[in-house]
C-alpha cells in the first residue's frame, strides 16, 4: 500500500505510507507522549506487538516476559517484505512499492529507563545486536541501505515513551548519503585522506570536543545544524557500521553514554535524533568513507527557512555548545 | 558577529547567529506564542522595532502608527549589512563573515489578523512590496540571492504571533537552490521544455489539483514531503518572481488565499511554513527555472529519518489531502 517517490524537481524521495496515519497520537502536535505505563512496548503485553524478530533474554519464552531487548516488526511499517520491489515512471514521476523493513527494537524492559539510563555495557549490547540486523537484512540483496535511527521525546518525533529505536532497510540508497559519499570520494582522490580520519584528528584536542573515549570522540560538528548537535565519531577507520568489532561497539558505548548524560544535565533531559550515517550494505570497505553517530537535541523548530532554502540558523555556536557539555559532570 | 559555515562532509551551509538566542521564547519548545498583544509589531509600539525600511500608509509619518504594512529590520538579525563579505579556509573548514540582510515585513497592523483573514487584493499589495525589496536589495551585486519565507504558529518556528513574513538576503545561493535549478536544466535540455510548466499543464486537471485562479495553480506535489504540503505555481513560465506582473501577483494571491482558507476550514488553522522558489538574482530570464510558493503544514515533526537519511515519510497521499483541500468549501 505504501510506495515509493521521487520529486521530479527538488529530488528528493518520500515514503507515502497511509498505514502510519493510524498510529496513536500521528497528527496531536501537542497531545501527551508522557505516559505513566505499562505500555505495549511493556513486559507482559507482548502479544500487543507483532511477533518478535529477535530477542536478548535472561529468561522465559519468544514473545513472553524475561526478556531485556527485544526486536519487532514496527506495528504501523512505512515499508513491507512483501511489496514487490517494483521500479515505475509515469512521465515526469518516478515511483516504486513500498518494499522493505521497518523494525522497532525496544532498549529495555523497564518503562522508565532512557538509553543513557542503561549501563555502557547495556548499549554496546545494543549495537551488537543492530550489526546482527544489518547482515540477516543485508542478506537479501534487494536491500540497499538501512537507517537506524532513535527518536526519542515528542519534540523529536516519537509517539511512545518507552525506550526504543528504529530500523528502516531501503530497496535504495538515500540522496543524503549519496551526496556525503560523493563528497568524501573527491576528498580521498585529492588527498589521499579520509576526511572524517582527519576531521577527527583535528578535532581530538581543541574547542569543540566534548569527550574522549579510548576508541570514540564526541565532538560537535563545525557547521552544526542545531544547538548542541554532537557527532560521535569511532578513532578507527572504517566505513562499515556492521564491519565493527565487539570492542569498538564498547568504546562507542562509552562516549554515547556520557554524551547523553552530558546533555541530559546541561540541558534538562532534551528531546533528541540520534541516526547513524554508514556505507550502503554489501560493498567492500571503503578507504574514504566512515561510519558514525548524528546525536541532535531538538530544542528549537525547523522553520520556512530550512524548508526552503535547505539552510540553517544555529544561535549556539558549536564550540560554545561544547564547552558546556565538556564542562557538565556526569559520573 | 554571526558567520556562514560549510560543513566539509554533508556539504550544507549554516548560519551560526549567536544574536539570534536572545530573541524572546528562543529556546521555549513549548512556551506560548499566544499573546492578547500590543506587541511589538502593533501600532504605536512602533519605537520597539529598529526604524522601518518601507512602509504602506493610510496616514502619518515613518515609524508612527498609520500603515497598514511595515517592512523593519529584524531586531535580532541572523546576518548584517555592514559585515565584510570574506570568504576563508581554514583546513577541511569553509567560513564566511555574516553579512547579508534579515528583515521583517509586518503584513498588518492588526495583531488578531492572519494572511488568511487579509483580502486578495492586500496579499498581492505584499508580494508587490516584496518585488520591491528583491529589486532594491539585488542592487547590491553581493547579494546572491534572497530567500522570502513566513512562518505562522509556534510549530513552524513563530516566536510572534503577529502576522509577519521574512527575507534574507545571502552572498550564497542555497544548495537546494542549486540543486533545483540543476535538475530543471538537465530536464530542458533533454526535453526542450520547463519541467513546471508541464508539470502545471500535467495538474491542471486530475486528483492532485486544489484549486485553480486564471493565472496560478494550487496543488499537493506527486511526492509531498509532508501532510498537505502545496505548491502554488504561476501557469505563465516565468523564472524570476520579481520580473512578475501586478496581474500575475493579483492571480497568485487569489489562489494563494483560497488555498490558505482552505486549509484553515480543513485543517483547523494549522501552523504552516511559506516559502518562495525563484531564481538567483540578476541572471537574465532562464528558459528551464520557473518561480513558485511552496506552503508546508506543520502537523507532524520532523525526526530521525528525515535528519539522518533526508528522506521523508508522509502518511497522507497528496491525492487524498488535495482531495479534502478541493472540497473544503470557502467564500
Amino acid at each position: 500500500l505504501s510506495e515509493y517517490r521521487q520529486d521530479p524537481i527538488l529530488g528528493h524521495w518520500v515514503i507515502v505510507a497511509p498505514e502510519r496515519a493510524g498510529r496513536p497520537h500521528a497528527f496531536e502536535e501537542d497531545g501527551p507522549v508522557r505516559r505513566a505505563g505499562p505500555c505495549p512496548f511493556c513486559p507482559g503485553h507482548e502479544a500487543e506487538t507483532p511477533a518478535e524478530i529477535l530477542a536478548l533474554r535472561d529468561h522465559g519464552a519468544p514473545n513472553e516476559p524475561g526478556w531485556r531487548l527485544r526486536i519487532v516488526p514496527n506495528k504501523f511499517p512505512a515499508v513491507l517484505p512483501e511489496a514487490a520491489p517494483l521500479d515505475g515512471r509515469e512521465g515526469l514521476y518516478r515511483r516504486r512499492k513500498g518494499f522493505g523493513a521497518h523494525e522497532v527494537i525496544i532498549e529495555d524492559a523497564d518503562h522508565a529507563a532512557t538509553l543513557s539510563d542503561l549501563p555502557a555495557g547495556r548499549t554496546a549490547e545494543l549495537f551488537e545486536v543492530i550489526r546482527r540486523r544489518f547482515l540477516e537484512l543485508a542478506a537479501d540483496p534487494r536491500i540497499r541501505y538501512v537507517v537506524y535511527f532513535k527518536n526519542h521525546g515528542k519534540a523529536a518525533g516519537a509517539t511512545l515513551e518507552h525506550t526504543h529505536s528504529q530500523l528502516l532497510a531501503l530497496p535504495l540508497v538515500p540522496n543524503l548519503v549519496r551526496g556525503e559519499m560523493a563528497r568524501a570520494r573527491r576528498h580521498y582522490r585529492r588527498t589521499g585522506r579520509c576526511i572524517l580520519c582527519e576531521l577527527a584528528e583535528r578535532e581530538s584536542r581543541g574547542a569543540r570536543l566534548i569527550f574522549a573515549s579510548r576508541g570514540a570522540l564526541s565532538l560537535a560538528p563545525y557547521a552544526a545544524r542545531a544547538p548542541y548537535e554532537t557527532w560521535i565519531v569511532p578513532r578507527r577507520h572504517q566505513s562499515h557500521f556492521e564491519a565493527a568489532s565487539a570492542a569498538d561497539f564498547e568504546q562507542l558505548a562509552v562516549a554515547l553514554r556520557a554524551t547523553l548524560r552530558k546533555l541530559d544535565r546541561a540541558l534538562r533531559r532534551p528531546a533528541y535524533n540520534l541516526v547513524l550515517h554508514t556505507a550502503p550494505l554489501r560493498q567492500p570497505a571503503l578507504p574514504h568513507s566512515h561510519w558514525r553517530l548524528e546525536l541532535i537535541p531538538r530544542l528549537t523548530r525547523l522553520a520556512g527557512f530550512e524548508w526552503g532554502a535547505g539552510l540553517y540558523m544555529n544561535p549556539v555556536p558549536p564550540e560554545e555548545a561544547a564547552r558546556r557539555l565538556r564542562d557538565a559532570a556526569v559520573e
